[in-house]
């Protein structure tokens, strides 16, 4: 069946890449490669084209002499080549491929607007935005989102071993209550309807349906800010879990994720890690400390005096990442027990102390990568907190009632996916970790 | 240290639940069991209290002359349960917990408006989307999500297999010619925005940087349809694959998909599966065959009136499924070669015929759930088409840009994981397979 006998000598030709970039160099064997053509350089007699897929580079070489209708191949082209393979230790993956036949499948008609051929893409980060599809066929520019995927795989592999369910819930919704300056706002069928600026009440219902779930998806804010470190839509990675004891659970849940995702980085994601120059962190435990005694402790070790009492200052966080990093060796730290004036009115407040909440911060080298806690599972304790904070139920009656329902002690967290990227990675703006990006200024490309 | 234990302690209680679920039942052990109270069923001297948990529903029994203190226990409170482990048949899973200990996390402030602890939920799907997250409370009516949690996994597992890479792209952009009637419309910094209806661009303009690609994520449509079949916002399955030899190559990574991903489900979601009577369909190969001629094919055999030539009416995609189960036995079906008037302009028209297009769409039992094809993927020939519908180039600047600078051939498909859940499993009305529904009446909960 001709079908079948195509969809095989496809599988072989990957199979046969696949092998050589392991190091078994078939030497002589004919191998036919499809790619885009990074660079061409012409040395005269002979004429390097390397070729640009999926899996990294590739060298091709022909001689001048021996070849005559190659005279039509420019850079950007999307071509098939065939050839000979041939061992060479200079060429990426140790191999070559001697080149016979060339197929054009498209010529580019406009010169590039970048130089993605070049290591190093050294542009504005304005420029990578503006030309972003033409500046992600960088390879280090790409490796980025290599990485980026590696993280969404780890969390929700992690997550299904431990038994959450992924849930999707929808991005547009009625007004509510909470957060109403920050929403952005829009009509649906002669409707006034938002955006989402989290799945928080949506991942607590399921709470009481799946006891864990989990989502990775896009949330919106429309807050006015212009940072290295906040974008107005972001991949955001949440979870909640029942049936807690403590937030310490929460915690743990993060840890497991965090050592899981590591080592899949490490082991499928090798290759980026390198190009990116990246040293993953060694998690074994991540150190757990108040925020009152970690303010207190960072204000004495490093003679800073607190200005205030309830919130952490980003200078603040990186003393605190300084802190650890010093005392215990540890790029993380959980930060605890958050004043409960800083946190949304479904944080669980401390019984021992109401002025604090069972919540906490994730600091990665001093800059937060994650929010989580408990949150309180009881209908009357809801309503009490939103009466003190002199909050309406109105727009979050059908989140409310499933308290009333019933609900198990609960808490979870949520990751900005392209943060947690850039701080991995040691990025500086998070636009480099996003494919395209939106802030105030960019909603284009 | 305490926490490794504790660490522990909740594994080996995990290990020793799945043990039982195996089969292996440890008479007389001692177990705490976390869940929501699903039933009381008073007998007189003895009660029957059954536990929900995600993994499903457990019998625990105590005798009310041996107990003072049970008599606090509802239905719908969440609790731990401690006893020992008895063998019993007719007791889900083989086995019964004889209650020695409760402790009572919440119990419900309002009686519940649903019969969740009925097998089959009977209420209408009004009240059913209405009290979503208690409906879901059911198991058969979660059940359904499990589901469709596999095939999302199948769905990027696959593909991770087969070298693409996951991406995320923005939901919030500018103004576009495509679509423009169908998009939800929304301010954002002072400046028009839309919502998303597909990633088509940008998957498009990422297989110029990572060669193949794949989104689940949210698309928005503003479409003003009432049926059984459409949301208006749903999850999208998005892939897109460059360097293809022909559109066959997207027919068969579809193939392969299912296939996978039915193997999956038969193996990680047999419980579901069971619970709904999901029969999954064998898939050797898929028939392919052409719209035209299946087409004719269906009204010479049924006698029917081709009525237009250029699109298929819902019954008429019923009877190719007809058609195609009686003739080949396949519940599948790719119709391909639909007509280039009926398909979007970035759809390769067929140079054998240009007024059919290198397109399909994939039928299961007689309904569409995939719609794909290989796209135009030089710049000319995109320019060109554009001017033939008479398309203005104003806000698609950087999808046509990318075409100048290269592109390989390539082509994809979209699937609505909503809708593939509802066939599969045999649901009416697609609501059914969204845990919270939008459409023209509904936006909350």
């Amino acid at each position: 069946m001709e079908f079948v006998t195509k969809r095989e000598e496809k599988k072989s030709t990957d199979a046969l890449l696949e092998e050589l970039m392991q190091g078994t160099i078939r030497e002589d064997e004919r191998i036919s490669l499809k790619g885009a053509i990074h660079t061409i350089r012409d040395m005269g007699d002979i004429v390097f084209v390397v070729l640009r897929r999926r899996e990294g580079l590739f060298q091709c070489i022909y001689e001048k002499s021996k070849v005559t209708d190659f005279a039509k191949l420019k850079e950007a082209q999307t071509v098939k080549i065939t050839g000979t393979i041939r061992s060479e230790q200079r060429a990426p993956h140790g191999f070559e491929i001697l080149v016979e036949e060339v197929e054009i499948y498209s010529t580019p008609t406009k010169s590039m607007p970048l130089q993605i051929s070049k290591w190093k893409l050294n542009t504005s980060l304005e420029a990578k935005l503006d030309y972003r599809a033409v500046a992600l066929r960088n390879v280090r520019e790409r490796a980025v989102f290599k990485i980026q995927e590696g993280i969404t795989r780890g969390f929700r592999d992690y997550l299904y071993q431990e038994g959450f369910t992924e849930i999707h819930t929808p991005k547009l919704g009625a007004k509510s209550a909470e957060g109403g300056a920050n929403l952005f706002k829009l009509e649906y069928f002669h409707r006034p309807a938002i955006l989402q600026q989290s799945p928080q009440f949506y991942k607590q219902m399921m709470v009481g349906v799946f006891d864990r779930v989990f989502e990775t998806a896009p949330v919106f804010r429309a807050e006015k800010h212009n940072t290295k470190r906040h974008l107005n839509e972001y991949t955001s990675l949440d979870l909640e879990m029942g049936y807690i004891d403590s937030m310490d659970d929460i915690m743990d849940v993060e840890t497991g994720f965090l050592k899981y995702t590591f080592e899949l980085l490490k082991r499928d994601y090798a290759k980026e890690l390198k190009m990116l120059a990246v040293e993953l962190p060694e998690i074994t435990e991540i150190p757990r400390v108040r925020f009152d005694e970690i303010k207190r402790k960072v204000s004495e070790k490093y003679d800073r005096k607190i200005k205030n009492p309830y919130d952490l200052e980003p200078e603040e966080e990186a003393l605190i990442g300084k802190y650890i990093k010093e005392e215990t060796g540890s790029d993380f730290v959980f930060v605890t027990h958050y004043p409960s004036k800083k946190r949304p009115f479904y944080a669980m407040d401390d019984p021992a102390d109401p002025t604090y909440t069972l919540s906490f911060d994730l600091l990665y080298k001093g800059l937060e990568i994650t929010t989580g806690g408990q949150r309180i599972h009881k209908y009357d304790e809801l309503i009490k907190k939103m009466e003190t904070r002199n909050m309406e139920e109105e727009g979050m009656e059908d989140y409310l009632s499933v308290f009333a329902y019933g609900m198990p002690p609960h808490g979870g967290l949520g990751i900005g996916l392209e943060r947690l990227t850039m701080e991995l990675i040691g990025l500086e703006n998070i636009r480099q970790a996003t494919l395209f990006p939106r802030d105030q200024s960019r909603l284009v490309p």
